[in-house]
């Protein structure tokens, strides 16, 4: 791996951006404690056990007779040396200590906190490059923890899903990520692949003897299996983007069927909750909908409304764009429309088999709660004739039925996650790892089975365990990592 | 003081608001230990040293036998019980233990650091109050180490400062109060002054024995000495305030003289270096400048521009308001204006001595660097016959004599800097806190002089020992409190 990298102490500010009553900068590198101590007036930090706090100052320590020789050093920093007075205080801190290995990086690292203002991190991260730590790029910090061994590439990965998680059941299937989950699965099978193919070219080296160490029937009862394992991870992954992303809903419906009402009503009680929480924007308030800790993500129809005019059809088409990518359609309707037919048509054009359409008769408080099956019987033949639906008779303005659909929306999620996988695929890459996995294990069975040669099998073979291995990171590559990690924030 | 408070153990997150690699969510109170024990998997932190910090999980236990009993406890919470699966995990933590009385608070207190997603922070605080701790209130863990006799008052209003603090100035001064400046500059005299009390009210119990155990003469040379040091920390609000709140300037010219050509050379080098720094918006960035760690703040002077019709004539007066609270004034002119004459002579409605007015002449590439004397003088003659200016000549379209500008405005600072006392007073509390001392002190020795009875004097030294306590909070009452630690985040 990449030794250079390690070689450098980093540092960076880890908390959340603003202003809070405490902020975290964190160091990490062989010469974290160094550095610090060298900032820190209080206890001798390079004495103290590991997993301490302690309390002090960081301080802009006056550059001692030695620091005279670094001068050319020091210039190379954009930080103007004349501005520097002795020994000048710069916030009053509690310091955290961690000795290698034990720590988040596997090196020895040193948490700061100060009082939270950006201002002061800015000062305390000056005072630490002047000291010798460099600013850590994003990701640095958890690429070190990959990197040293202490996590693989998808534990790594799960800790930014962790950070990103917003709700229940992605937090629960980040964390069993980070718990090892998918790695565990996979790293099993691909131990006693390696084991087979270790025999195999050991059958190669023998050469002409014609011996075969390698039992080829127990190597395809295994291939099977791994086949079988990849299946169901890669099957995980509708429901495990369901739980990352959300699901997408669209409501539609001829104007005034009572959409607007429909989707004030289902957020209702989620707006009241949501607002509580930090960090929440009220663009994600008026379009999400947590259900039992899943999100359902509604789709802006409004652009169906109306095909009239020229332009209105543009409105048309990036909204039948949008429809493409829903799951779940909820049809709303209280009367049968002809134009709900054209509305319907483009579905169609589609083919989704996975689509999800539940029929919402609306206005039922018209009719005392009574909704006639003649209508819905018309609707369903005339528009859905193929599919089996869901039909649920609502009244939108007085908020009626809306826990049916709610269990309904709900059912979506749980029907995808009676999945046979215990591990949940959430992550694109490991979704397109597992592809390639399995496209590698049937090419050995094919070889296997055309009995062309052992050198192109244990080949194959080869290439099967490299992609297998990609996903805990065991093969990887600069760039992939990169990629990986530049996604990160910084100070992770 | 308030015991009901300190019962409770209180938690709150304490990282600014937002997602971040990592947050922090803060305990505090008796309970604090053992209700993070209850939620947490790993060492057993009722049995760990302070200031530890120990790697484990969050998890949402399952109800004990014994929680049955606490059916109706439970019932009180706003969380949904049966939602609640047995050992949930939350997140992989780390756990910091603080025990009484080195801590913030000089209580027992715990800080879990966890993946900085808010809805992590959520989940774990829930889980902490079903274990019986209660949500903070702002500025309470704060408070707690005033009410715990920790920090004084003045301390405590000095870390909002310096949470609060965008410079380096106002950093410095917060720093510098919380490390106890104002109050120990007064905590000494006002002992002092609590002996002679002590000495008078002795007098009074002897009742008509007319012995006389306080020395007159020694309490005059103290109210002298108290009265000395209290104008100079009065005196020293103008700098501090100038510290904390920035400087005001305004640019002001007739139309087309350069103003906001001489804005953007000024600020220029400024937004270069603000934009790096997290959580300015841009908004501060066009107005602010920061010379030598001290903010100067330019007023929008544009209402100036035009007074010719009617409506315009309102954004004159609002214009004029904001100038009315400029410290500093630059005029900014390249020929004799008639119409100056009206533009400047508000100015002088307002009468104010302390305001400084630099005259600054542009345009002078125009005339190859030279600046024309003449012109020059028969502005100051016209328009500022009584002050004593400092003229510039600078070519605003080339930034040339900008820098000559910023030495300028930096004098400003550093005259007021030029203060007798060491400790600076930037908090309008204090500031009044002082007049109000300075009031009771001044009758005390009007009570002297006038001999009329050593009751009403013994009355008055209370009085003024009142007033002076009131910085530090040895004299407060829950009004003033509240008042003060509302102001502050959750979390503090």
């Amino acid at each position: 791996m990449n030794n250079h990298l390690n070689q450098d102490t980093i540092c960076a500010i880890a908390t959340a951006n603003g202003i809070g009553a405490i902020g975290i900068i964190r160091i990490s590198g062989e010469k974290s404690i160094e550095i610090a101590q060298k900032c820190f007036k209080g206890e001798d930090l390079t004495k103290v056990s590991s997993h301490t706090v302690h309390y002090g100052f960081i301080v802009e320590k006056s550059q001692e007779s030695s620091a005279k020789n670094e001068d050319l050093d020091i210039n190379h920093l954009s930080i103007n040396i004349e501005e520097i007075k002795p020994d000048e205080l710069i916030d009053e801190v509690m310091v955290a200590v961690y000795k290698a290995p034990k720590t988040f990086t596997a090196e020895d690292s040193v948490e700061i906190s100060y009082h939270g203002s950006p201002h002061i991190a800015k000062k305390i991260l000056e005072v630490l490059v002047k000291n010798g730590a460099r600013l850590a790029k994003a990701g640095e910090f958890t690429m070190r923890a990959f990197m040293n061994g202490r996590i693989d590439l998808a534990q790594a990965e799960s800790i930014a899903d962790l950070i990103a998680s917003e709700n229940e059941a992605s937090r629960k299937v980040a964390l069993n990520q980070l718990k090892g989950g998918i790695s565990n699965e996979i790293s099993l099978l691909r131990g006693e692949l390696l084991n087979f193919t270790s025999f195999l070219e050991l059958e190669l080296d023998f050469g002409e003897e014609d011996v075969e160490f390698a039992d080829r029937t127990a190597l395809n009862a295994l291939l099977d299996k791994i086949e079988h394992k990849l299946n169901s991870l890669i099957e995980s992954f509708q429901y495990g983007n369901a739980v990352k992303n959300g699901v997408e809903v669209a409501i539609i419906g001829k104007p005034n069927a009572g959409k607007s009402t429909l989707l004030n009503a289902l957020l209702k009680e989620e707006r009241a909750i949501v607002s509580d929480i930090a960090g929440t924007t009220r663009d994600t308030i008026e379009e999400v909908l947590h259900i039992k800790g899943n999100a359902f993500r509604f789709i802006d129809t409004a652009g169906l409304r109306e095909t009239a005019d020229e332009i209105e059809k543009i409105g048309v088409a990036k909204a039948k764009e949008k429809i493409a990518s829903a799951k779940i359609l909820l049809y709303l309707y209280d009367e049968f429309d002809s134009s709900a037919a054209e509305v319907i048509s483009f579905i169609k054009e589609f083919e989704r088999k996975d689509l999800k359409i539940i029929l919402l008769h609306n206005k039922i408080d018209l009719n005392g709660g009574y909704f006639e099956n003649e209508l819905d019987t018309k609707i369903k033949n005339a528009l859905f004739p193929d599919v089996t639906n869901t039909i649920i008779g609502i009244s939108a303005k007085n908020a009626e039925s809306v826990e049916a659909i709610k269990t309904e929306l709900s059912h979506y999620i749980e029907d995808l996650k009676d999945t046979e996988s215990n591990v949940i695929v959430t992550n694109q890459r490991h979704y397109e790892a597992l592809k390639n996995s399995l496209s590698a294990i049937n090419l050995v069975k094919e070889t296997i089975a055309s009995q062309i040669s052992s050198e192109l099998l244990a080949f194959e073979l080869r290439n099967a365990l490299e992609n297998l291995g990609e996903i805990s990171g065991e093969f990887t590559n600069d760039e992939v990592l990169g990629n990986i990690f530049s996604k990160f924030c910084i100070g992770k």
